[in-house]
């Protein structure tokens, strides 16, 4: 395994590259939501050189996106049956609760093509995407990139760029649409991170999912004391509560499908809280926390990522390579 | 009372005045600790036109200072015994637990100078003041500005530039040093909230204190999950834990000394928490806390402050009228 150090993860906005990346001929894509992940995973499609078309729930948001120039209309069917034609990559880019409606019509229009989704927990999606037969040409994939705001004014070519993506390397993964996805992750100019879905979710649980449970706790107890403490806040309250703008369905539906897992990092979390406060309340310090926090923030500081350079899709044991390697920091920014 | 809406506290950056904007004669000030808030201030006060000097316990931090061309040594009775021949305003700007030897080395050598401070909690300040012999020429005072950074390699002469500076208003204030801390913060760009002690220490529990100690709790939790979990960390992580890189001797002399009133808040949150979590392992949602904390969000983004101009130092009940506007949002820009 190479070990090449490429990138640090405190600063993800210089890492890594940006830009297309490969060299391959690039299959057409079909992005089934125009939000601010699908959307601008539309606008980095295209000028990465991808042939790409969409589909938004509604009219509204899809003539937004026609009047942008991109290829977005409000009929599924039509959609769908443009991808099958096509052998299209069909990336899921809608909010967990309207993934199981969407499968459904691509189980009926388009059950041939290679499938990815771009959702915030990679375990129920992939049991949905199994219920609906449409595992066998599945790959989960997430890229760590957002902002507070949401829908197609939001969006941005550049969003996944110097950015993770996650891609799934679960049991059962063809090597086909791997590659098509990894290869687009690639272009849109983010680094891919091979995950298994369970994985996945209790990391996210910690550092997505906990960050929004915490803002909004924040926002909360902030907002109790009135316009004076209002007044007086500054930049550790406005940074702290940031997530706390995002639309609350939107946090819900990032969240609340994760609960198992988000259950477990709250519990940790009011543990480290409950000892702070006792201890605040035993002695007037805040105890180990000060020091923990402070060692847990330079570890994200410098957390390091190598790039794994040896392992092809398709090669002896290629997942569990690859999803030990994800494991130690080993992140793909190139194909073969 | 005028009530001319003047800026909104969402983004402290754009708002209100910078630069001077008091015309008196600027009496000289003595800064006592060169590290980011003293050193800042030192650089601000010269630039807005006022003679400065200061102290820095450490030599190489005095030295530092004045290799950037700055008045500062590290021999506090000189530097006291020049603010009293000259009627200096005397400013403490070191962390809590070195101002009660300050405090005995003012009352030793310039008892009868003005005096303010700028730490982060201010009844615990006005008792040892108190204690010193010194309240009869005091005014607290806490710039709500800061950085994640330390020491004069950190200064910032815009530092205050567009922030809120609190400035007491208890009980017993002196209209004269009170107009000379007002005047200061004004000319380094500030708008001041009246404030008293007990209010000011219960409300920087809220939107200081706490975010500390959340983002403090959300690294350790994040930094628990390993190098998948940080590889994965993006912007929710990055912002919800960047007070955490604060030193932490600097973190615990901010937040410890206010125990009593972070003690309360953090009940509050373990409670808004634990309400969370029961909820999503009742029946899979996080209850009220989504919207209720994007609810909080927007009060922080929307909340107003209106210009309080009919009051000036020495008017019949100034303090009390001070008091009550700064409670329903009141700030000064600029004094009579």
């Amino acid at each position: 395994m190479a070990a090449t150090v490429v990138c640090s993860s405190s600063n993800v906005e210089v890492v890594c590259e940006s830009g297309p990346v490969t060299s391959e001929t690039r299959t057409p894509v079909c992005v089934l939501g125009a939000g601010l992940i699908g959307g601008s995973l539309l606008r980095a499609a295209v000028a990465a050189g991808y042939e790409v078309w969409g589909y938004n729930r509604s009219a509204a948001g899809a003539l937004a996106a026609r009047a942008d120039g991109f290829d977005v209309i409000d009929d599924l069917p039509a959609v769908l049956k443009r991808a099958a034609d096509t052998d299209a990559l069909i990336v899921v880019a809608v909010p967990m609760p309207a993934v199981d409606h969407l499968l459904a019509d691509i189980a009926a229009f388009a059950p041939h093509c290679a499938l990815t989704d771009v959702v915030s927990v990679k375990a129920p999606v992939a049991e949905l995407v199994r219920r609906h037969g449409l595992a066998g040409r599945y790959v989960g994939g997430h890229p760590m990139a957002g902002t507070s705001e949401s829908g197609w004014s939001a969006t941005d070519s550049t969003l996944f760029r110097g950015a993770v993506w996650a891609v799934g390397v679960d049991r059962g993964t063809h090597p086909d649409p791997w590659t098509r996805v990894v290869r687009l992750a690639l272009d849109c100019g983010s680094a891919v991170v091979p995950v298994v879905a369970a994985d996945h979710d209790r990391a996210v649980a910690r550092i997505s999912h906990l960050p929004h449970v915490l803002a909004e706790a924040l926002a909360v107890v902030g907002a109790a004391g009135g316009e004076l403490s209002l007044g007086l806040a500054a930049g550790s309250f406005r940074d702290g509560t940031r997530v706390a703008a995002t639309a609350p369905d939107l946090v819900r539906a990032i969240c609340e499908p994760n609960a198992t897992a988000l259950l477990e990092v709250l519990d940790e979390t009011l543990t480290v809280l409950g000892t702070a406060r006792d201890s605040l309340r035993a002695n007037g310090t805040l105890g180990q926390l000060i020091d923990a926090g402070h060692d847990g923030r330079a570890d994200y500081e410098t957390v390091r990522r190598w790039e794994i350079t040896d392992i092809e899709a398709g090669d002896h044991d290629w997942l569990e390579r690859l999803h030990d390697a994800g494991l130690r920091g080993g992140i793909i920014t190139r194909l073969p």
